[in-house]
C-alpha cells in the first residue's frame, strides 16, 4: 500500500480521519484554534453587516502557470466578499478528494491555500474532508465559504449602476481562461501565460477609500469573461453601456492564442481582476490609484454606462463598428475555476 | 437533446448558469434577496460570538430511505452549529452537478433543501453551482456553511467533558447508516428502515435552557458513528469514559440488519443523534427534558464520564464483560453522507 496516496478511510471520520486532519491539514491550514476538533469555529463578534458567500472550485488541472487550485479557491471567495465591499475575514474549506489521490499533492495545495489565506490577511477557521471511491469525482474539488465585515455605509452592488459611470477594470482580460487551458492541453505557447489569480481585497479597499460614494459596482469578471459580467450589471441596474474594444488592456501572447483557437477573450475567465463604476467626477482620480497599486498598473477605463435600452450593451469595435455584446451561451471552457 | 439534463453550460456562468439560477435555484432555494444576482450575500449585523462551519456531503444514493442528499446537507450543517450551543442562522449552498444529472432530480433535492431550511428556521443566502464534464463526479455533491449566533456564556465543547458526567443520547443509532447502505444495495430488508436525518437545534435550545452551565459538551455521532465520538471526547477532555452496551437504543430493525451484515452498531452513523455531556446533578432533568421533544422519545443515559487513563473508553457488554471502544479503523460504510 502506497502511503502517499489518500484512501477512502482518510474520510470516515475515524482514526485515518484524524489522522489526515491532525497531521497535515490542520497543521498546514493553520485551523488549530481552540476550536480544533469541535463541530463549528467560535468566532469573536463581528460589528456592522456581514457579507456571506461560497463558491467551489472544480479546475482542471490542478496545478496550472500562475497557481493551483487552492490559491484560486482562498482568492475566488476573498475576491467575493471585496466586490460587496467587504473587508474578508474567516474562510471555511471543504475538500471532496479522489481516492488515490497524491497526499503530496494534497499537501502543495494546502501550503498554497495558507500562503493565499495569509497574504490575503483571512483566517481559515474550519473545514471538512471527505473522500470518494476513484472514478467518483476527477482529483479533487474545493468549496471555501468565506464571511467578510462591511464596514462602510456605500452601496455596492450590481443594481447601482448609473448613467454617467465610468467602467475601470484592474488589467489585462482572460490570462486565467488561457492559461489554464493551457496547463490542460499541455500547450507550448513558446511564451508562458501566467493566471491573473489573486486577492483583490486590497485593491477594493484602496478603491472605496479614494472613490468614496462616487463607487457604484465592483464586481469580478470571473466565469463568462467580461462579456457576461458587463451584460449582468446592465440588466440588474436596467441600464445601457458602451464598451471600447481598443480600450481592453490585452496580453499579446493571449491575444495570439485566442486567434488561434478562435476563442473571444471577452468571454474568458479572468481571477484577479475587476470592474469598478464609477461617477465620472471621481473616474480619474480613481483610475490613478488603481494604477498606483500592484494589481492596477495596466487598469483602464473601458466603457461607459448610458441611458437607453435597459440591458443593452454595445461594443465600438477597432474598426469602428458597433456590436452587440451578450453573454456567453453554452460553454467556452469548461473547468475553469 | 434532453431537456431536462444538466449540460456543461449551465455551469459557465453565462446564459444557460443564468437562466438555471433565475429559473430553478433561486425561486426553489428562496434565495432570491435584494442581494440576488451579487456576489456575496449581505446580512444585517449578528450580535455576539458567531460559529461558523462547513460540510460537504458526497452521499450515494442521493436519495435514500427517510431522505434525501438536500435534507442531508442542510441538517449536518445546522446540526454543527447547534453543537456549538449556537442558533443557526444563514446558510450558503455550493452544488458540483455532473454533466446530463436530471433537473428534475435536482428540483426535488432543492425542493428538501428548502423545506428542512424552513423547517430549522434557517436562511439560505447565498449559492454557487458548478458542472463537471459526465464521469468527473458522481452525480451531485452538495457543501453546505453555516453561520449561527452564540446568545449565551456556558462553554460547551468537546474540551469540557469532566468526571461523573452522565453521556445523553437522543434515541436509537446506526438508523441512518443503515438505511443509507439499504438504499444503496437496493436491500429489501423486510421492514423499512428511515434515516434518522434531522435538525436538532430546536432540541438542542431546549436541552441548554433546562442544562444551562450543567451543560459541557454536545456532538453529533455523525461519520465514525458514537464509538468515534465518544472517543474524540475523552481525548480532547483528557477523561476516560465507560458505555453500557444494555442502555444503547437500537431499533430492532436496524441491530438485524448489523448482525447479518457482521457491522458494528457503535461505528454506524447517524444524522439525527446528539451527544449531550450533563453534570449529574441535573442528568435526570435534562433527560427528561429531551424525551418530552419529538426527537427524544427514546432518550438514554449510556455512559459516564470517569477519572482514569485520558482518552480511555470501555463498553461494559451485555454479557457482563469489559471491552475498550476505539475510533473506526478504515472505511466501514463508505459514502454514508
Amino acid at each position: 500500500m502506497n502511503s502517499d496516496l489518500i484512501l477512502l478511510g482518510h474520510g470516515s471520520g475515524g482514526r485515518l480521519s484524524h489522522q489526515l486532519l491532525n497531521e497535515l491539514i490542520i497543521p498546514l491550514l493553520g485551523t488549530d484554534s481552540p476550536d480544533g476538533g469541535n463541530d463549528a469555529a467560535v468566532l469573536e463578534p463581528v460589528p456592522g453587516r456581514l457579507a456571506f458567500t461560497t463558491d467551489a472550485f472544480v479546475v482542471d488541472p490542478v496545478f496550472f502557470p500562475g497557481g493551483t487550485i487552492g490559491s484560486l479557491a482562498v482568492h475566488g471567495t476573498v475576491n467575493d466578499l471585496a466586490m460587496m465591499g467587504a473587508r474578508p475575514l474567516y474562510l471555511s474549506v471543504s475538500l471532496i478528494i479522489e481516492e488515490g489521490f497524491g497526499k503530496s499533492d494534497l499537501e502543495i495545495i494546502l501550503r498554497d491555500m495558507r500562503r493565499a489565506a495569509d497574504l490575503a490577511g483571512v483566517r481559515i477557521v474550519t473545514g471538512d474532508t471527505k473522500v470518494v471511491p476513484r472514478g467518483a469525482a476527477d482529483k479533487i474539488f474545493i468549496t471555501t465559504s468565506g464571511i467578510g465585515a462591511i464596514n462602510h455605509e456605500f452601496m455596492i452592488h450590481g443594481a447601482n449602476a448609473q448613467p454617467g459611470d465610468a467602467i475601470i477594470i484592474n488589467g489585462t482580460i482572460g490570462d486565467h481562461g488561457i492559461a489554464v487551458m493551457a496547463g490542460r492541453e499541455g500547450l507550448s505557447l513558446g511564451t508562458e501565460i501566467l493566471s491573473d489569480s489573486a486577492a483583490l481585497n486590497g485593491l477594493t479597499e484602496a478603491i472605496i477609500n479614494e472613490a468614496g460614494h462616487h463607487l457604484h459596482v465592483l464586481r469580478d469578471p470571473t466565469r463568462g469573461g467580461v462579456a457576461t459580467t458587463i451584460k449582468e450589471i446592465a440588466l440588474q441596474s436596467g441600464v445601457a453601456i458602451t464598451l471600447r474594444e481598443e480600450a481592453l488592456p490585452i496580453n499579446p501572447a493571449v491575444r495570439g492564442v485566442c486567434s488561434i483557437l478562435g476563442l473571444d477573450l471577452l468571454f474568458v475567465a479572468n481571477e484577479g481582476k475587476l470592474l469598478a463604476f464609477v461617477a465620472p467626477e471621481a473616474a480619474q482620480r480613481t483610475l490613478e490609484c488603481i494604477r498606483r497599486h500592484p494589481l492596477g498598473s495596466e487598469a483602464a477605463i473601458i466603457g461607459t454606462v448610458r441611458e437607453g435600452e435597459p440591458g443593452r450593451v454595445i461594443m465600438e469595435t477597432v474598426v469602428g463598428g458597433m456590436r452587440g455584446v451578450e453573454m456567453l451561451s453554452g460553454e467556452q471552457l469548461p473547468r475553469i475555476c
